[in-house]
């Protein structure tokens, strides 16, 4: 069962809100729907929602009674920035409307509903490719796990973020396929809590031995020297590897650093914005305050109690040991070894 | 109002995990109930803790029926140890529980009923001395927060964690009766949200600006520039300034000292444990799974999940700017610094 999908002339998706407690599917008949499905974190992580605009633009093309070319390209361009706004710091969503909206303009497609058919095979190829990616990313990275150790995991990165096998998880899972034995330690990964649902989820789903720990006991079973390797993913990276990830990523990555424990990213060359020369310029979206004050609808303070909620940090590339793409290792200095690894895939 | 105190022959305190939904004093007329309510945390917080326990064992003294003082000796001898065993990290318990049972062994007193009178004016003496000893703290730290600053801060260190007025909280509430214009940024502080539930409501109480965070984020405000200062507690420090806190600390720590932030805690000089020399002698306590899990009833995953729970992490001395007792602020070396401030005390 994939993340996202198309069925019956629907997007279809998990609803990620709902697990752990029950597996459900819902469906999506029109691109505003996906579009608020996105931003209300039914589907998240960074690949899946970016399959998930893919299948959404492809829906709106169809939801579109445009009888022109022009007419057709004209709601595309309404529905694509629909899209991208729905969530801001995540490059795979952008980049996938707008690989959808180059071939729309290609001027190969000069019927509209033929530019219909194209686009959702476009999208579906985008949802394809994306888990084959993550079987390579899995395999690149395997070896920077060994018997014996226990690997540190932040937020969500597994069949649940992206279409389907996952990222950081995809090489906790590849690992784990080869035999070795080892831990996972998940940070819970306040506000959302996508440590604690998600990926303990999928621990449970695959048989792998975790604990979940609260986002305040890292640095604890860094001390003990009980953490040999950090590995996790990335929403966006920048020229020259300073990243965005999931809030608390930063944290980590200084951890790691102060107890000379290897930190990698795991994240498909999609995910590598070359037009950003640093972090900086990463785009941080800020939530509401509620997912922080009453968290899935619990309260653990009256709602008028002051938050702040930032969903992303930047963690600048120096504490990154290195880059998991499809393609290979990224290794220091990035912006050399990104490159020629984002260009393999051009 | 404090946090704990004798009334009417019991030992009466706010329930705490009842904040903030509700302010409910309970009372305990038996000390066993007064060692629940230590270990189920309805009382927290070092110095509360041991007011609590100073007066669960004059309550002890009371309860027994011992007619000779050697009978009332033996049952005081089994009620400190029920007392002491409710939690193993904060000093503070063993401290309160050892002074009394100083008086009770002096041999100055020869009768049960005067030795049960001298031990509940001793366990008053206890908690009278720590609002005042709290004021001193909070006298000495003030210069620490400066206008325009915002201050991190860690778990709850407020009027709730002690008899009344704080640690931490209370240099930041001195500051804040001194005029000065500052902000406060509260960890939530997993899994108990202690910083969320309590420091927040002590914040609303009072008046001073604050936001609450997800421990994630503590970082993302560090990198941009706007945390000044961090003031937390203690549970627990060595003679050579290690010490226990709120599991989440140590993280902070390693933070502040990477962005070059102060970073301080406060506590009085009975939470120094000359009879360790390091941190790494610290007992540290690790609670149900549950807290994680299921926090205050509500679950966030299914109970059969795994997860981690340690109650405090040791910061090593390297990553104290010091430590704001009632005597003045031990800076490093904290091994000579410390001892003469402690030795102010005795």
């Amino acid at each position: 069962m994939r993340t996202v999908d198309w069925h019956d002339c629907k997007v279809r998706m998990i609803d990620q809100k709902r697990i752990p407690w029950e597996l459900v599917l819902v469906e999506f008949d029109n691109y505003q729907a996906v579009a608020n499905a996105i931003f209300d974190m039914t589907v998240r992580g960074a690949p899946a929602i970016g399959a998930a605009a893919g299948f959404g633009l492809a829906l709106a093309a169809q939801q579109s009674r445009a009888e022109t070319l022009e007419q057709l390209l004209s709601d595309l361009e309404v529905a694509a920035k629909t899209l991208k706004d729905a969530r801001p710091t995540a490059v795979n969503l952008a980049w996938a409307v707008d690989r959808l909206m180059a071939v729309a303009c290609s001027g190969t497609y000069r019927h509209p509903d033929k530019l219909r058919d194209v686009l959702l095979v476009e999208a579906q190829r985008i949802a394809d490719e994306d888990v084959e990616i993550n079987k390579r990313m899995g395999a690149n990275g395997a070896d920077l796990i060994h018997d014996g150790d226990t690997v540190l995991h932040h937020c969500n990165t597994g069949a649940l973020a992206t279409v389907d096998y996952g990222t950081a998880i995809g090489v906790i899972r590849t690992a784990f396929e080869q035999g070795k034995k080892f831990h996972v330690l998940l940070d819970e990964t306040r506000p959302r809590l996508q440590g604690a649902r998600l990926s303990a989820w999928e621990m449970e789903q695959m048989g792998i031995p975790y604990d979940i720990l609260p986002d305040t006991a890292a640095g604890y079973y860094m001390r003990r020297g009980e953490i040999k390797v950090v590995l996790l993913g990335a929403d966006r990276i920048a020229a020259n590897g300073d990243f965005a990830n999931k809030i608390g990523t930063y944290q980590v990555a200084i951890m790691a650093k102060e107890h000379g424990i290897p930190f990698y990213s795991v994240a498909p060359t999609s995910t590598v914005d070359l037009s950003l020369k640093s972090g900086d310029e990463i785009p941080i979206e800020e939530r509401d305050k509620s997912e922080v004050l009453a968290p899935f609808g619990h309260p653990i303070t009256p709602p008028h109690f002051k938050a702040r909620n930032p969903a992303f940090d930047v963690t600048p590339n120096k504490y990154l040991s290195g880059i998991v793409t499809e393609n290979g290792i990224a290794r220091p200095p990035f912006t050399e070894s990104l490159r020629k690894l984002v260009e393999m895939s051009n």
